[in-house]
């Protein structure tokens, strides 16, 4: 019997995160807010892993919650808990090598992360609507009376084609990491370790961050070409986190003061279309130029885009159903949101095309003035729209974060209730 | 109109390679024999990609010939040969921005890995059975007599649960970097190219490289949690790789010589059940510590496997069953080859698991004295087998190497024939 530990191989790795950290900055000129190898802190007033600086790697997890039973849920999420402060510190799930005189029980972590370091591993809960009410109104878990009205399942929005079987889900959980193997690690050990409570109903694994949460990061690519998430929320701007971001005392339900909701859209681009199309018109499309990712018209990413002066033609130099335009806040009442979303290729499509696209993932106060308006917008005039499929979607309540050792994912939720 | 170069924005990547390598190394704690960014040689007596340190992530794609006509086929061999040295050098896939002057054509390269260095980026290629002839006998471009017979298809093996239409194909490349972005948009780019030639079949991404190639890097864990291919053929093993890994002269048709047969095996693990099954048995069926990765009564992960001390009960230490007894050269008539798979996870299965495996890859002279005995013997009795199902299988030529920028992918099988 051999004995397993992860953090007794750890150390070396983080260690060595200062050095790591810095090469992995240099792939893109970034300075780095966190290390490619480090720990991320998983207790704080917000949850870890929405205005983290985004990491590259994502896996994805909706779960049906399969008991009946309150109690066990709890001691799930209590116990989900302690294993999610664990890994995201560069740990094991449980103490493996603990169970060396119990050679006929299961190890308590699936080994695979043996070795590896924390690689800026975060692990974000949301809870969806139908853990409050199923769709015929049904109380499960006595959770009805606490439903937040932001969490009023989302509208159909022009266009759906949404896949109900890769769709919403009681229980959402996001892991972000650098490391794509840390990150399936924790997925599939919070699977295992809630066997019999809950059921994994879809996953998602994603790459190359879509977006910059952080000024320090420079703008990746989506799998259009162009950079995405220029104008997205920073880290660093506090009065306009607190203004769109967090939920605020007042907004609704106690349980949700300091958390943030949670939209998932799974977008299958056809890339092959796309590909076809030529330069002038993609860029039309996204209002964006492709190399530098300036505004049309201008020339820094940075530039305020301009969406009232108008060329020799007496037409806009922004294009009407530029995808900038429709998405600006200008646009939609001063929408705003956080976006977090990954690329994907789930190998091909049995029609002689990569399975790919973008994984959206936003964060919110209140999707009814933030993601619901905006995609009302998009979904009614983008011209991108020819390109891409909305497939799944899903909505989730993300609480505020754990404050201590004592406290556990949805304590708020579930205290009194 | 945007000039985009990807080329221009790539050399602080170059320049700033030795440092991130070093970093990647740390994460390790391994010796980098190519850096993290750097970029591999493509030109040489073998392809790259075979026994090139192993990297970290992985896109395969099959393509269907859906042309009829012999010289459309070699003219994209030809171009995939140009656009091949472009991206593994760090470059986009056509000088994109050339195009500047010709707004309304489409961009020569679909821009999403724009900014990012090589990423020691390689791409293999191999030709499948069914190019050579049909499963009917007809020769579709005049190959059939090119035909080697190592290129045979692979035999059934029981248990075999293949899915048709994720199996095979008529060109197979395998598309390995540290940034899963360069892997995607490298494949990505040739099916781009190939548009109206070639058709994708399937396409797998994967991640956590599970074997090593090289004696400078560690051995890396699969999704059983297991250290895997700790006795993998190494780039450094010359006799062995004369051996069993490079085609010789003699052994077949000339255009093969210092090629290798590649065999493909995408392996659902069945990772819920086995999370729920004993440490001691896990190590009991796959014939190491998990810990350690040593072999069953030993300490060292390189201790040789003893397959023939008994225990006070008088059965062997090592388990009659075991995985590694069982795929032992010496249990298989000195049959070796080089494995470079990668664990996948794609999305869960719709029965509330994850949709979770390997991609076994293995690089070998001839699949009849290396991955076919092996397989049969595993297929036969392996106690892993109640864990794992094999659902996608290929089997593909892989030429030697384009030794200058005159040659291309596949002259020595197109010339003369």
């Amino acid at each position: 019997m051999s004995k397993v530990s992860r953090r007794a191989l750890v150390i070396g790795g983080l260690g060595a995160a200062g050095a790591v950290g810095a090469g992995a900055a240099l792939l893109t000129g970034e300075e780095p807010a966190v290390s490619f190898s480090d720990a991320v802190a998983f207790h704080g007033t917000h949850q870890a892993g929405i205005v983290t600086p985004a990491q590259d790697r994502l896996h994805f997890v909706a779960f049906d919650v399969v008991t009946k039973d309150r109690d066990r849920l709890i001691q799930l999420l209590k116990d989900w808990t302690v294993a999610a402060t664990r890994m995201t510190a560069g740990k094991d799930a449980g103490e493996v090598g603990a169970v060396a005189g119990l050679p006929e029980a299961p190890p308590d972590d699936t080994g695979e992360a043996i070795g590896l370091p924390a690689s800026a591993l975060t692990l974000t809960i949301g809870f969806g609507p139908t853990l409050f009410r199923t769709a015929d109104g049904r109380d499960r878990f006595g959770l009805a009376g606490r439903q937040p009205g932001a969490l009023a399942p989302l509208p159909k929005f022009t266009g759906d084609t949404l896949d109900a079987a890769l769709s919403d889900g009681d229980i959402g959980i996001q892991a972000c990491a650098n490391d794509p193997q840390v990150a399936v690690h924790a997925i599939r050990n919070l699977a295992r370790i809630g066997m019999g409570v809950v059921s994994v109903r879809w996953s998602q694994l994603g790459f190359g961050r879509t977006s910059s949460t952080s000024t320090g990061q420079a703008t990746p690519r989506n799998l259009f070409g162009f950079k995405d998430g220029t104008r997205n929320l920073k880290a660093e701007q506090d009065e306009l986190l607190r203004e769109h971001l967090w939920v605020q005392p007042g907004d609704g339900p106690a349980w949700m003061d300091g958390g943030s909701y949670l939209v998932t859209r799974k977008i299958r681009m056809l890339v092959e279309t796309w590909d076809r199309s030529p330069l002038v018109e993609q860029e039309a499309i996204v209002g964006r130029h492709k190399g530098s990712g300036a505004p049309i018209g201008l020339a820094g990413e940075f530039d305020e885009p301009d969406l009232t002066s108008v060329g020799d033609d007496d037409e806009p130099i922004m294009p009407k159903i530029a995808h900038v335009r429709l998405a600006h806040p200008a646009t939609n009442n001063g929408a705003r949101m956080l976006r977090r979303g990954y690329n994907f290729v789930d190998g091909s499509d049995g029609l002689g095309r990569l399975n790919a696209g973008l994984f959206f993932i936003s964060y919110q106060r209140d999707p009814a003035k933030a993601f619901i308006p905006v995609q009302r917008s998009l979904a009614a005039q983008d011209e991108m729209n020819e390109y891409i499929r909305h497939v799944s979607s899903g909505l989730f309540a993300c609480p505020p974060g754990i404050r201590d050792a004592g406290d556990f994912w949805g304590s708020g939720l579930f205290s009194g209730a």
